[in-house]
């Protein structure tokens, strides 16, 4: 789902703070059984809504089917912890304002889950609140799209993607789409020209038909809508800009995330179903170490939401930036090549980026589904809705997880207490080694 | 669910054998996406029935809501492997019959999906099809109430549940139910007479309500029955048989192991909800150093259905079976006190049991959830419909895990050809150690 829409609009007074809405103050889902006002179903659509996603977030497959990441059956790679108590006080400029913020303040002003951070491979901050604990899974969103962007990257590495195709030439039955005439990069840098709305405040865009195709939201008794994730993607159109050209203007919509997750099933299909969970699992999750299993949600055909379904532990999460940092080395093995890291940490067009019109974000890039930052420490993220966020600082060798449930979708209404923040903290780390 | 029904018919002619069923062949699933006739959906309820079931059982987490049972962050424990070649070979004679069969005819004849052997603890025999691998969690179905069960006895053993007391004493909504009037241990045994049929065969069935209820079957639009299992609970009726009166005979009723997980999820509390999965967790899977973690169904409330929605690989099941065959001990620690194993093989009322009507188990009897052979070696049993089964052999020194997909949900249609090849497979082992 999107990162960031390119609003500019700040957020309306909520009616309840970070403190005010823990899931475990308001009660979701406790008792034996819980009372009916405090039950989250899927049924009703809600678990969707705040104050509930503070919940439902860290629960998701308690909600809705769901298929497992295999993280292989050995012991957890070692995660080293000396936690310093001075970051709490690391303080910052919020964006567009002139107020100060102080990185502990920002924990509950963003309503984060949970925070991991990591200096040199070593946890030197972790936190966590509401219904999140070390050993749940939160819903990582548009984090999603970054693992699957680097699976991508990797296989135009190896050879077996070639970026310069046109879609149909791995997916057929994407001719008559918008898709049959965009290419594989041009899928995975998101500059396609697509007919597709992701603004998650207007219910009319196709991002909730897209979601309810892929099972995530009920279908109405009436619906008429496709039944699954492959079956929506061929209707999706041409966008009017352009005069209808792909490659003109970054434009992020979640569906070329899911273009690419086909694409990456059938071409490792090798004569049997290779599903992206399973690729997941064999190229990264089993590798890293993880100490859980993370998850995917799946449509009624059993097709993973390539573009926002994956959950994993915060400090999985933080395993997997941190190999990113150390060039793709980590638990004493090469998972990502070197080389597709350099690849992702270059970025694309600035100007395609500019087009897209995202004011918080000046002279930042997005390349293989990844958000690279070109500020002077070479930052780059993955970035999902409600402030789902990996940031990796190389100079400051630092690495940020972040999982979050704030009231609004869009990344428009943290980035200003929360870029500035991530920055702070590289710079104070850089300072107090 | 029911791991066996009194009926003594044997089964039809099937449509489709073992090896033709194997969801492989028949491409369940398979394809980016799958064709429409190939998917397998929660929506028309067919993946309960035969032959998507071979698929089915062990992909449950793909098609409902399910809930982690965690192993915690440890690597599993070691479970060594000399498999031996001269099982396969070994014969009994099919119950009611004059046929001999060979333990490896019986793998397709019973719809196996994954059998292991251990033998004085160590794996000798490991065998997989279909669907199943070695990473998989697979249905367990009614194997769930030895768990259930087994961690009742061990509250009632530290003193913080007592077998004497009425069902109300610990779940006051249960007053004007059935179970108003009975014991805790007249729930553990199930020798609670209760107005509920447990017959997978008619459709009309009290086990189909509560299955519609807990959201394993589709509500339908026009749906007026309980929302979840604890909504279900309060309405169940007293039996007609005994004047009404419970503690006169063993009648198999899946919503005993319900209430008997109302009642853990209640004591456990101290302030805050203790869900099932939790307390399976702490207490059994994360000691055992288990592979892979666990999972269970939960209906619309987060209620974990105690009765029969456990999911596990098969090497751990084969792990819960060894700790239970070795008093408790296991994997370096005390697992289950060892008195609370012997309770358990001591077994119940015979004559209790008689009264069921079980031809094919005669002289057995149910203790605690576990089904107790009281045959020349003291075996014992846990069992799940469609063939799902710990078979625990103290003489012989042997553990066997089983998980299938047979056609027919009553174990009745299994036990001929599995009883005997389990205890001809023990002598086997002791004329052969």
């Amino acid at each position: 789902m999107t990162s960031s829409t390119p609003s500019s609009s700040l957020p309306p007074a909520y009616a309840l703070n970070g403190a005010q809405s823990d899931p475990n103050i308001l009660g979701w889902m406790q008792g034996h059984p819980p009372p009916m006002d405090k039950r989250i179903q899927q049924s009703d659509g809600s678990f969707f809504t705040f104050p509930k996603t503070r919940w439902a977030f860290s629960h998701t497959r308690e909600i809705v089917p769901t298929s497992n990441i295999s993280k292989g059956i050995g012991a957890a790679s070692t995660l080293p912890t000396t936690l310093r108590d001075d970051l709490d006080a690391a303080s910052c400029t919020v964006l567009g304002s002139d107020k100060r913020m102080t990185w502990g303040e920002a924990f509950d002003a963003n309503y984060t889950d949970g925070v991991v951070v990591l200096h040199k491979g070593i946890i030197i901050y972790e936190r966590y609140a509401g219904a999140l604990t070390p050993e749940r899974q939160h819903w990582a969103f548009s984090v999603t799209k970054s693992f699957v962007g680097t699976l991508g990257a990797m296989r135009v590495f190896d050879g077996s993607l070639d970026p310069t195709k046109l879609i149909p030439h791995y997916i057929p039955e994407l001719k008559g789409s918008a898709f049959g005439s965009a290419t594989v990069r041009q899928v995975m840098d998101m500059t396609t020209n697509l007919q597709y709305l992701e603004n998650y405040a207007d219910p009319k865009a196709e991002i909730w038909e897209h979601s309810r195709a892929g099972g995530l939201l009920p279908k109405p008794i009436d619906y008429t809508g496709e039944p699954s994730f492959y079956d929506y993607l061929p209707r999706v159109k041409l966008g009017n800009e352009y005069a209808g050209q792909h490659g003109q203007g970054f434009r992020y919509k979640t569906v070329n995330t899911d273009v690419l997750g086909w694409i990456l099933r059938r071409i490792a299909s090798e004569g049997r179903s290779e599903r992206l969970g399973e690729q997941l699992s064999k190229h990264i999750w089993s590798r890293l170490g993880c100490e859980q299993e993370a998850y995917i949600t799946v449509d009624s055909a059993g097709t993973e939401f390539a573009g926002g379904g994956l959950h994993t532990s915060l400090r999985d999460l933080a395993r997997f930036g941190e190999m990113m940092r150390q060039g793709g080395f980590y638990n004493n093995q090469q998972i990502v090549p070197e080389a597709v890291i350099t690849g992702i940490c270059q970025g694309a067009d600035k100007e395609h980026f500019a087009s897209a019109g995202y004011n918080l974000l000046p002279g930042w890039s997005y390349q293989s589904m990844w958000w690279i930052t070109h500020n002077e420490h070479d930052a780059y993220m993955a970035r999902g809705i409600h402030g789902q966020a990996i940031y990796v600082d190389p100079k400051a060798e630092m690495v940020i997880a972040r999982y979050g449930s704030h009231p609004l979708a869009a990344n428009v209404h943290l980035d200003p207490t929360s870029l500035p923040a991530y920055h702070a903290l590289a710079k104070h780390l850089i300072e107090n080694p």
